[in-house]
C-alpha cells in the first residue's frame, strides 16, 4: 500500500527545504516515508553542524533513521511541546486535508503531527489531488474487525484487510493492531468522514488527517512549491 | 475505580431479568463487571434446560465467567451479529447516556454493545443520575499519554492516569493501552463530549456511551424497572 510515483530529487527538494524549519532549541517530529526520510537525513547533517535538537519519531523506522542520521530521539511522552513536525503523505487536497497511512504508522504519526506547534508536510507532485480518493488506512482493534468491517459499510466504504507480504495474515501495526484500507471512493466532505469514523468503536485510528497540516512542500523538477493554510 | 453501591439483591434482580430477553439461537453480548455477571450466570442456567446460545464475551473476566457458568462462548470474530448484548454500566442519565470503563474494560465492550441489535443495560438504583458527572475512563495508546492528556485540559477536564494496585506502573488494558480517568464535572452535552474525545489523536476509546443503549433494567428493593428508548 506504500505510495509510488514522484522521483526522488522531488522527494529530495521537499525534505530538504523543510528541514530548514527547524530551529535551534526545537523538539521536531520525524515522519515516516521517503520523502519524510530527506527531512531526516537533512536534519541529521544540521546536527552535525552544531544545532541543537531532539527528534520524536512517528515510528520504528523514522526512529532507527534517525539514529542512524545522528538526530537524537525522545519518546513524545518526555516532551511538554512538539515545536514542528515534518512528514510525509499518501494524499493531499487543496485545503490540506490529507490521507496517510499507507505505512501503517497514522496513528503515531498523527499523535505527534497533531501534537506540533506546527506541522508540515512534505511531498512530491504526484500525491496532490483535487479531491481525495485514495483508500483510507485504519487501525483497527484485532477483536474488532468484523464489526468495523459493517459499519464502514454502513458509511458506504469498502473495507479490505490489509495482508502481510512478508509474515503469513494481515499486517500488525507497532501497537498491535490490524489495518482495513477503506475505499470511500471520491471523499468530498473530509471532515464528516474523519468524524465518522473516529466514532466506530474498535478504531484506533484512521489516515483521515483534517485540520491539522499547517504548510506543505511539494518538491518539483526545479524546486519547491509552498502551501500554506491561511 | 469500580463502582461501588446498590445491594446484591438489587443486581441480581436486574442481570436475572434482562437473561431472560435472550432468546433460543440468539448470540448474546456478555457484558462485565458485578450486575453483568448476574445475567451470565443466569443465561447459564437457561442452557443447562437447553436454551442454545453463542456468547461473545466483553473481556476477559467475563470469558473466564462463561465458561464456568456453562455459556457456549466465541470471539466477535466469529459471529456475523449479536442479537442482545447485557452489560453493566457505571453511571446513566435519564436519556440513557452511560459512562462505563471503570473496569478499564470499554473497548472491548463498546464494540460488542454497539454491534448489537438490541443493547440492554443492567444497574442498580444508585447508578442512575439526573446529570452525567463520573470521571470518563479513556484509553489510550501508551506513547500518546502526554499529548492526551493536554488535550484533555483543552476541553476542559482533568486526566489522572490510572494506577494499578496488584503490580507497579499504571493499569495496562486487555488491549496494552494505558487509562487516563478524565474529570469534566458536570457532563450537560454527552453526545458533543463523546464526538471530541473520539477525535482526540491518541485515543482509542472513551468510555462515554451515547445514542448506544436500547433499554435499562434497574434492579430496585422488591423488582425491577425497566427503562427504554423510545
Amino acid at each position: 500500500m506504500k505510495t509510488t510515483g514522484g522521483t526522488d530529487d522531488q522527494k529530495r527538494r521537499a525534505g530538504e527545504r523543510a528541514a530548514e524549519l527547524v530551529a535551534d532549541g526545537d523538539v521536531v517530529g520525524l515522519g515516516t516515508g521517503s520523502t519524510a526520510a530527506h527531512a531526516i537525513r537533512a536534519i541529521g547533517r544540521r546536527v552535525a553542524d552544531g544545532l541543537d535538537v531532539r527528534g520524536v519519531p512517528t515510528s520504528f523506522d523514522a526512529r532507527a533513521l534517525a539514529r542512524e542520521a545522528g538526530v537524537p530521539v525522545c519518546s513524545l511522552d518526555e516532551v511538554d511541546r512538539i515545536d514542528v513536525a515534518i512528514d510525509g503523505a499518501d494524499q493531499l487536497d487543496g485545503d490540506l486535508a490529507a490521507i496517510k497511512g499507507g505505512g501503517a504508522a497514522h496513528a503515531r504519526e498523527k499523535v505527534v503531527d497533531a501534537a506540533a506547534e506546527r506541522f508540515a508536510v512534505v511531498a512530491d507532485p504526484t500525491k496532490v489531488v483535487e479531491t481525495l480518493s485514495r483508500s483510507i488506512p485504519v487501525e483497527v482493534l484485532p477483536d474488532a474487525r468484523a464489526a468495523v468491517e459493517r459499519d464502514v459499510a454502513a458509511l458506504d466504504g469498502e473495507p479490505t484487510l490489509r495482508r502481510a507480504e512478508r509474515k503469513d495474515g494481515p499486517v500488525v501495526t507497532d501497537n498491535g493492531n490490524v489495518v482495513l484500507d477503506c475505499d470511500f471512493g471520491a471523499v468530498t466532505d473530509p471532515a464528516a468522514l474523519s468524524t465518522a469514523l473516529s466514532g466506530v468503536p474498535g478504531v484506533v485510528e484512521h489516515g483521515l488527517f483534517v485540520g491539522l497540516v499547517d504548510e506543505v512542500y511539494v518538491g518539483t523538477e526545479d524546486g519547491v512549491d509552498v502551501r500554506s493554510r491561511d
